[in-house]
């Protein structure tokens, strides 16, 4: 099962790190922004081209020390069609370089809707004879507020293609408490949607023992990481909320196993706009995103152990 | 604000009803899909092409008795960046016939994300001098599973444009209880999610005594329905589940206030699918839906009457 392969990555590159795309049109150096807007016009168009070009970029950089690349979509709709069509591209660039994809949408409905998000993000859509397929990433995330209904459709793609997800339990925001600290007996909302999510991923156990259906756990709240990590022994973790969010690598030691495994940290903005803080133009923005890439590796290596 | 603009339109045409966009290509004529799949051969781009005929034909036969059209997001994104470019132009079809336009996404993420996806489908996004239009829909549903971070970003834009949105408190799923009915102290987490949206819309509303900020309160679970009805008085329901989900115009009739304001239906099968059922060819698609919407509003009209 799919987190084979992403735990199979994690391994080869003993970095167990993802990186987030989510661009928005200040973080592109000038340099990009300046080429696409004279080639397109300052439009949707241009500003869908610089996006495109500086992931592109990113990714160059950074495939072959970090294993997972991770899209968040609302960066790409923010631009309309021409973004989706930017986030398509990056998913296939990824993925052709190498990396494990992960299309951040968070998305949460049900029945044969559920199936329809899951057929363009995940699995393919039958279009007179052939299948036709379009966002194709490796893995999603998901809201289950709805419940079953919104996870088992995508869990259904999962067995047939391969594939996984990532649903959203603890999440690492100020305000995540509102609804998912709530006390309900003995447990909490976020621990309901825990054991939910392990028990509709049951009988999908890859090699290290993990199911298909994975959590989104902040790395802000480490004492509900480390809670979750003891009761969710079947569960792989999404980690944020690292770096400019306020969580540290001792933090997120509690995300994985004793083997070093069942987790990936993400960073975004200190990877992505690493450029801005190096005094450059922006020309730099490749050398100074794997500089902190390697940066976070670095000071993840020094309390967690990938065997 | 903008609930006003909505019940001004139910008033005028006394239905509150919506019709909901969710077509899956076998629920389109074959005229329609064969004429687009020779123009484009039989693929995303002919597929896309079929979903707007389709739509354009539905939107006009039903502009001038139904209020509002609700298109689900999942059905344009199986398609991918092409099915994203149909959702734009149908949006825009269907506002320049002065339909009241809600795109049904039920995002949910934060901060500087909940942003981007709220200037992608309601604000509009700034390209270098000039702001762009994208989706630019009158409405948006949203999960708020995240908690207040996932639903202010949105609030602000709906105060700057004159916008609204519906959070999801109670859904019509079978599998809703999963996480909503938990209960939480003196309340269960959909009460919980109600009292947070009506609390966070405060300020806002406007001449019905609305919010900006509405609820998606499911029609088959009618108890649940009434209850709520009287605990937010200023909050506007959207009310999925009626017809195919089993919800009747008895159950949601809970759904509006004394004056017959504060909730709109959607419907979105029993009219899109209407033509299935006359036993024709598909080429009567537009009258059959334009009937089936005409027996919702009398339906309807039997238990509510909008003053």
């Amino acid at each position: 099962m799919s987190f084979d392969v992403l735990q199979d990555k994690i391994r080869a590159m003993k970095n167990p790190t993802v990186f987030g795309l989510d661009p928005r049109l200040e973080q592109i150096p000038p340099h990009i922004l300046a080429q696409a807007f004279e080639s397109h016009g300052e439009t949707l168009s241009g500003a869908a081209q610089a996006l495109l070009e500086f992931n592109k970029g990113l990714i160059d950089a950074l495939c072959d020390i970090v294993p997972a690349v991770k899209p968040q979509a609302a960066y790409y709709e923010r631009l309309g069609w021409r973004g989706m069509e930017v986030l398509e591209r990056t998913i296939t660039y990824a993925k052709g370089k190498g990396m494990f994809t992960i299309a951040d949408i968070k998305r949460g409905d049900i029945g044969t809707t559920a199936q329809a998000y899951s057929d363009g993000w995940l699995g393919g859509v039958q279009v007179g004879k052939q299948i036709c397929k379009t966002f194709d990433a490796d893995c999603v995330t998901l809201n289950g507020y709805m419940g079953s209904d919104s996870i088992n459709p995508f869990l259904d793609t999962c067995r047939a293609e391969d594939k996984c997800v990532f649903v959203l339990v603890k999440t690492s925001n100020p305000s995540s408490g509102d609804l998912q600290d709530l006390v309900a007996g003995d447990r909490v909302v976020y621990t309901v949607m825990g054991d939910l999510t392990q028990r509709l991923g049951k009988g999908t156990e890859g090699k290290y023992g993990f199911t298909c259906a994975g959590a989104v756990v902040g790395a802000t709240y480490p004492s509900d990481l480390r809670q979750l990590r003891r009761r969710l022994e079947q569960t792989f973790f999404l980690v944020p909320g690292y770096g400019a969010q306020g969580g540290t690598a001792e933090d997120v030691q509690y995300a994985f196993n004793k083997y070093g495994h069942g987790a990936i940290i993400n960073a975004s903005r200190s990877i992505m706009c690493a450029w801005q803080k190096t005094g450059g133009d922006g020309t730099d923005y490749r050398q100074a995103a794997r500089d902190a890439a390697i940066a976070m590796r670095e000071e993840i290596k020094q309390f967690v152990t990938v065997v």
